[in-house]
Parts: C-alpha cells; structure tokens; sequence
C-alpha cells in the first residue's frame, strides 16, 4: 500500500483536433503541478484529507479549469459555485452550495464539516459561516475570465443552449466542467473532494452532482474514495459515487470493475456522459470515462506524476 | 402484488406520556384520512407518482406535521422549506431546496421533474420554476403556526438549541420531522416522496437529507422505494435511502433486512436517530424506526389501513 493522489479536472468532448497544442501543454503542466504538490504532502506524511483540500484548492486557483476562478457563467452573468468533501475515516462530510463570495469553495465545504453540526449550506448560509471562520471572501467578478464570458455569450446566442464547460468545444453539449481530488495517505486514510462552477449559461439556482455526497463525491475507508464529473443529473440519479462503494462492499466487485460498471454502463444506460476518479485502501486507482477526454493525473508517493487529456 | 401506500409524518421521541389523548387521535385521523385517499387512487388505477404527490400534499396542508403549513421556524424566524419526488420507473427526479413561497413544495419538486432538464433548483430559481408552471404561491408566513412559534421561542430560550421538531418533546433533541411517502401501484411501478420545514431554530441555508435523492428519498422499480426522517446529517452520511436499495440488488437482502440493516444499525453506528418506510415491488413493506416513535401507516388497496405512533 503506497501513498497516492489521484485529480480531475472534468470530462468532455475534448479531442486533439479542438486543442492548440500550446493550450494542451499548459493543461498537462497544471496538472503536473499539482500532482507533484499532493505527492511532496503525502511524502511528508500529510492526511488524505489535507491532500485533497490543497489539490482542489489548487485546481479552483487556475483559471484553466470550471471552480474557483475560471467558473463559468450562469445565464445571469453570475457564478454559482458548488463544493463538498468527504472524510472516509469517519464518513464525515461538508457541502456547500452556490456560493458567490468565497475565493476556494472547498476550503468553506470544509469549515462545515469540522466547525458545523451539519453537512450542507446553500448561499447566504455557507458565506456566513465561511466569514465567520475567517476564510477569504472575494467580489463575486473575482471568478470571472474573459475567455468564460465568450463561452456565455457563445451559448446564450446559440438559441439560448445550457454550454458545458470548457473551451472550444466541437460539440458544447458534450462538455462538462468539475474539479475534484481523492487520495489515500500512509495511515490508510481515504478522502475525496470535488468543485464546480456548473454549466455556462446555467438557471440559476440549479444544482448538479458536485455538493451531492453519494453522488459526485463519497469516501469511506471501508471501500473508496470517488470524485465525479460529467452530466451531474445523471450523477445524482445513480448515485455514481456510492454506487461504486456499494458494488465493492455489497456485491465484492474490485474498484476497477465497479467504476466500470458505473461509469461504462449506469451513467450511459441513462443518457449521460463523462467520468470518474478513484482511489481504495490498498491503494489501487480508477479513472474512467465514457467521453472523449477527461483532464485527469495520479501520482504515487516518490514516483513519477502521470497526466492525461485524451484516451 | 398488490398496490399499497405507505406514508410517515416524522419520528423521534414521541412517547403516550408526552402526548395527551385528544392530540394522539388527532395524528391518527390525519394519517387515516391520507392512507385512505391513496387507497381510493390507487384502487382507481392511479400511478404511484401521483399518489406520493397527493399523499405529501395532503401531509403538507396538515398543520401537525413538520412540512408545508405548520413547518418550524429557523433561527431567524423563517421558513425554507425542502422536498424531493423520485419516480422508480425511469428514475427521474425533483427536488427543491429552501423555499419560501411555494405551497406545496413536493409539487413544485415534480414540476422541476418534469418540465426541466435539471434535478435540483435552490431558492429563487425553484420558486421562478414553480411560478412559470402555474403553482399556488403564498406569503411566508402562510407557513406559520403559534404552536411552531412557540417552539421556536422555547428553543431559542434553551441555550439557542435546535429543536428537533413536534410538540411537547420530553427530550427536544431527539424530535425530528419530516413526512414522506411511497407506493407501488397497480402496473408496479414504485415512486417516493419526502418533504420538510426541516429543524426548529436551524441556522438559515441548512440543508437535510430530505430533498437529496439517495439520503432522504429514493425510487428505483428494479427494487425499492424509501423516504426517510430523522437525524438528517447521518441520513446523508450514509446514504440512508439508497443503501436500502443497494442492499438488496448488490447484497440480495430482503426488503426487510436491508431496512432494518440500515436504521438499525448503520444509522445509530454514526449516532444517528430515525426511521424510513419502504415498499419494493412485490408490495412488500417495511416501517423500522429506531426512536420512540414514528407517526406512520401503510393501506393495501381495498384492505383496512393501518396506522400508528408508538413502537
């Protein structure tokens, strides 16, 4: 059993052909980095639950990706931003929902789980306990990029279609936009966390898989550590990550065939599109996708980092 | 296999002492009166969506139940109001979180089944939805009872306490409310539903278990449909309602062993307190609680129906 984290950075309709490949470089190095962070923590023997706080928090710091700066635009011009995480040692969990104000979501999803009685906060609730801990509130423009405006505009003249995700897509509904990280640490912990900025051009108000423990994120040290991106509605209505929990510990299926199953057959039978990371307690990982591309990496403690965009 | 109701109205601890005779019959008429309405619609050939919606609807309009009119006040002497509805025939769901102005929130959860491509609507953009599609909308304080409000002074009076729901509690931490119901109609479809005003004095923007698909309500026609109530946190941590049904397709338990697996031993492993009714497709029921009581009852198309409080 070796240390490991494994990152998402969603999934999609993303084909070599729509990317430059100066952008594909500054996609593989971002991930990079921040692999090369989560495996320098878990080397120096941080918590699974650290490593996946840092990754995320990382991963809503770059613009490239759909959370934290960088999220797309609801069809108000607004960012709703949605975030949970999940402690497997003690099934512990926070969960926030469409925040405008805090600069890293997971960081607020956090903050409810270990400063609250209660699991999950929408709005004006999550901001003021993220205030009162004292994290970093921001303008609500804070998030805004001019790159994630043109996807709106692009969207809201495109007969008003709901865009997901990312850039240049060849067919934008087939793009979806979630960060997410698990990882298991050296005393066999297992955690996982996952943050969006939902679909461009979205109603407001609508809520997806990501703050959804059970469905874009669960970990459990009993079974398996899973962050989701893709259709979040399709995420929900399987509960895509305790599903894969419940094929291992109830069925005896191996991480591999149970992420298999969810992401190959589940999420397909019911119309839906994108993928999922996972990580167990002996430290075997997953990373399946039914779409076209998932920005994806792992790395093992004091190993090489490997990143991936296409298939 | 035959057609069956069977509806809660939240469970904690209610006990014949803490009770005068006159309001235990009063519970006991509104829950008869419900389980005979969805008797007569199922015996007429209604689908079981249409009985959980009329069914949470009528649990609504009741004053004595924590949901609708006569749901509890939060902290800052407001209702958000949360529902869900899953139909296990396509596994198609609705769900709406805090609202303020919807009269009956599990219709508007059906309305966002049905007439969007979204699952989950917050707030404003749940009550813009429900609005469009010609819902009843009410001032907030529609929602208001004195007896709620007393509730609410009594627990800001007790160290700022959240009250876990209903009257007179002998421990008011251990009151929770919710109502909820399932069916299986006569094509053997299953369908569930769950609505709540969630915890006297909760901090504004909680969210429960109730309106998450898989915590607090779940439907699926290859298994089992389940609304739950209780302590909502430990509902979501363990997925309280889609265990039930992963137990049985993945573990081949029975109806009965999931249920009671789940409330009787899961939920309380995490210190949780509650119950769940269900119904797979053969008509097969389960009502397990682990708290003193649960106001609840189950009818079989043209049989007596059956209600109850007490263990």
């Amino acid at each position: 059993m070796k240390p490991v984290i494994v990152i998402h950075g969603g999934a999609g309709a993303l084909t070599r052909q729509a990317m430059s490949p100066e952008k594909e470089l500054r996609y593989l190095a971002a991930l990079q980095d921040i692999i090369c962070q989560g495996q320098r923590l878990l080397t120096a023997g941080a918590s699974a639950l650290d490593v996946v706080t840092e990754a995320v928090t990382m991963l809503e710091d770059c613009p490239l990706f759909n959370a934290g700066r960088g999220a797309v635009f609801t069809h108000q011009g607004t960012h709703e931003l949605d975030a949970s995480i999940m402690d497997g040692r003690t099934l512990e969990a926070g969960s926030v929902v469409g925040v405008q104000r805090i600069r890293h979501p997971i960081q607020a999803a956090r903050k409810v789980m270990e400063h609250s009685a209660h699991i999950m906060f929408t709005a004006a609730g999550a901001e003021a306990l993220a205030r009162e801990q004292g994290l970093e509130m921001v303008e609500p423009d804070y998030f805004s990029t001019d790159e994630r405006y043109q996807q709106l505009l692009a969207a809201q003249q495109g007969a008003g279609k709901v865009l997901l995700d990312h850039d240049a897509p060849l067919d934008p509904e087939r793009k979806f936009g979630t960060v997410g990280a698990v990882a298991l640490d050296a005393e066999g912990n297992l955690a996982a966390a996952t943050s969006t900025g939902g679909m461009t051009n979205k109603q407001v108000g609508r809520v997806g898989d990501s703050p959804i423990l059970g469905a874009g994120c669960y970990a459990s040290n009993r079974t398996v550590a899973v962050s989701c991106t893709g259709t979040g509605e399709t995420f929900m209505r399987t509960l895509a990550a305790y599903d894969v929990a419940a094929m291992m510990e109830y069925g005896g299926l191996s991480l591999e065939k149970a992420a298999d199953r969810v992401v190959m057959e589940k999420i397909t039978s019911l119309g839906g599109s994108g993928g999922l990371i996972a990580v167990d307690g002996q430290g075997n990982i997953a990373l399946p996708f039914n779409s076209e591309g998932m920005y994806r990496g792992y790395g093992y403690a004091d190993d090489k980092p490997v990143v991936a965009i296409y298939r």
